[in-house]
């Protein structure tokens, strides 16, 4: 069974926001065994609408859209599918107590441009967006779907995490998928293939194998195709693959089902109920977003201190005036200082700490822009340092130097708490 | 004239990796003139990539592709151009020399997998990536032009912004496009559209304007289109347009040209040379890293704490114990001794503070999921509060608070700094 994404809106198309619905769609797809075989993304126009449409249905079994559905000019996204299904607009009872509700508990006065978004496509059947006031439409012609969705990412979600996904998978008696994540650290991409190429080779024909590289690490992806009721058989296929894998690749292995450094280290303070805080300078408060995004960081995240002028790392984290002085912010005698002091200060079993010349201006001939030193200061106070150099990429520098930090974090905790 | 980008990989497929790389190129290409009229994500597929870059090349005049092209069974890009333009591969000399360079200076092993990368289509132009090992690949036919380029983001954007984007411009005589974006704030997007309607049906026919609400304020972007000589009328347009828009909507109009609230903010503290500090404990270091993401960030930004256990609101905020114990952790007297501590500690003429449930687990009958305090200090000591609330989303919770927390300071900082 197979579907295609549809996004409309210019703002998307012009690059002006970044398509994140398209891949939370794929995943909430995925995981339910739908596979995805294309995403397009056009314009509030009503040519393209109409035409990728039927390009889409064409195409699969099932078109999930999104966006146009506002109640502005721009918005036209209704009127297309009236004319693709040959339907006219009428007001939903359901829909405009929805409307009204949601106005009401903002304190809004409806207006009549408001209370148009009550209106849908006689032929669809109406999914009430208890988030947002524009309605989601379920379409069907031929045994094939179309679900017209808001655009508003958790609108979107929720949509299709609590109704169309489900309708969709009861629907179409869909295909299982199995999907398991590999993370890998210390080896390079090429150099990762060339060792598990014999074992990539000898994968049944089913299982699917991506490298998906980040700064930093490898992620393996498999995934495992099969019939509605294989499930338990694709399970052990991928459990034998998993295991194939590690008798090669075991020492370069790090994690299974994540997604990121972060939330390896999540799960590794977690399961030696260790804590951490953070001393950033050029990471400036990017260590403590990473790991405060997921949820229960506070189980073992005491807090950082984002020290972005000398004054800070003095008053804050206690690195000495002198070291400053004679060692300058960025070198390896500040971040060791920054490292220990938040340590102690914040009473953390471990803190990670960053300094260094982001970019792309403030570089000197003796610690030009990329210039980064990162140091772990560990419970018996020894902090290990390292120097990383970077480019001019300011974003880029960012992450890669978190990458880092979270990469030598899990070594050192790892070699200290062995199992 | 008329591009189409065609996003290629499995793991943008399933959604798990966000297409930035699709906005980025869009950003490219419509700065340049060059409009945007679909973009495709497909898998590593022969038969998808071979029709969608016919079905591509008929719709434009130009088709940009990312992806593919690593060195790993997966990537069969450059044999699908191959076959597509009924070409073959050949090692490129400069190619190889710039896969060597990279190699020898991370001082690894040239093997024979990578040294495939230097291999390129004969009828193509090879344009050097000097940031990573795939080469980019333009090619031409009838007139239109496809360009091949590295999914890796970086390697991506420099190849655009220095070599594909300006060989576009000179190739094809590309229309002009002016663009401005104005934020609007204080009002919502259906309340706005009623407003402004007179003036948005009066627009020139080659101005489009679109709504792109977000968290806490509507950014309005009109684009204009023209001929290749006519920019200045262009302007004129959008100068006249905007200024209509202002005296119908002047009083919610908070900044032009700006992408982001955390944008409006940096302008303004540079602007009156003012100093900011932030205290953060729902939204985990999210403050300070969307300040520290733009580069210039230290002009005004002296640092932040991240607070996320009471121990430190105490010792790094200064906050009391009774206040903690008495109010609990989520109450505006914490918040406020939060925004004054950290502003008074770090020097700060200004600060900021945050104290929440961000979910989603951790509420109580009196303090539920999606709570949150927001504290705003000024110079004069005093500190200006507001409670929120949000529902369990704990990444909205946090986007949303830091838009609340921005969109009130700036309140604050304009009406304290008149013009």
């Amino acid at each position: 069974m197979k579907a295609t994404i549809l996004n409309i809106g210019d703002e998307l198309l012009i690059g002006q926001v970044v398509n994140t619905n398209a891949s939370r769609m794929a995943q909430l797809l995925t995981q339910a065994g739908i596979d995805v075989c294309g995403t397009y993304v056009i314009g509030d126009n009503a040519e393209d609408i109409n035409h990728y449409l039927a390009h889409c249905l064409q195409r699969s079994d099932t078109v999930l859209m999104t966006g146009g559905l506002g109640p502005t000019k721009d918005d036209i996204t209704k009127k297309c599918l009236c004319q693709f299904f040959g339907s006219e607009l009428y007001e939903n009872e359901e829909a405009l107590a929805n409307v009204k509700r949601i106005f009401s508990a903002r304190g809004y006065e409806l207006t009549p441009i408001n209370r148009g978004q009550a209106w849908v496509p006689r032929c669809c059947t109406m999914i009430n967006n208890v988030l947002g006031t524009a309605p989601c439409m379920w379409f069907e012609q031929g045994g094939k779907v179309v679900v017209s969705l808001p655009g508003v990412p958790f609108e979107m979600e929720n949509l299709m995490a609590t109704e169309v996904v489900p309708r969709l998978v009861r629907h179409f008696r869909t295909d299982q998928i199995v999907i398991k994540n590999i993370l890998v650290q210390g080896i390079g991409e090429s150099f990762l293939s060339d060792l598990i190429e014999p074992w990539e080779t000898a994968l049944p024909k089913n299982i699917k194998l991506a490298y998906l590289p980040q700064a930093g690490m490898v992620k393996l992806r498999l995934t495992a195709h099969g019939r509605h009721d294989d499930r338990p058989l694709l399970q052990q296929q991928v459990t034998e693959a998993v295991s194939g894998l590690y008798s090669l690749a075991g020492q370069y292995i790090v994690g299974e089902d994540m997604e990121s450094l972060p939330e390896l280290v999540a799960y590794t303070f977690k399961k030696y109920h260790l804590t951490l805080a953070t001393a950033e300078s050029c990471t400036g408060g990017t260590l403590a977003q990473q790991l405060t995004a997921m949820a229960g960081a506070s189980e073992y995240f005491r807090g950082g201190v984002v020290s972005y002028c000398n004054e800070v790392k003095e008053c804050a984290l206690g690195v000495k005036h002198e070291t400053l002085e004679q060692h300058t912010a960025v070198s390896e005698e500040t971040v060791r200082e920054m490292a220990e002091g938040v340590r102690r200060r914040l009473g953390a079993d471990y803190a990670v700490a960053t300094t260094g010349v982001a970019g792309p201006t403030g570089g000197t001939p003796e610690c030009p822009v990329g210039t980064v030193w990162i140091g772990i200061a560990g419970p018996d106070g020894n902090v290990v340092t390292r120097l990383l150099h970077f480019g001019d990429r300011r974003a880029q520098t960012i992450e890669r130097t978190a990458f880092a930090v979270w990469a030598e974090l899990i070594k050192l905790v790892k070699s200290t708490h062995k199992e």
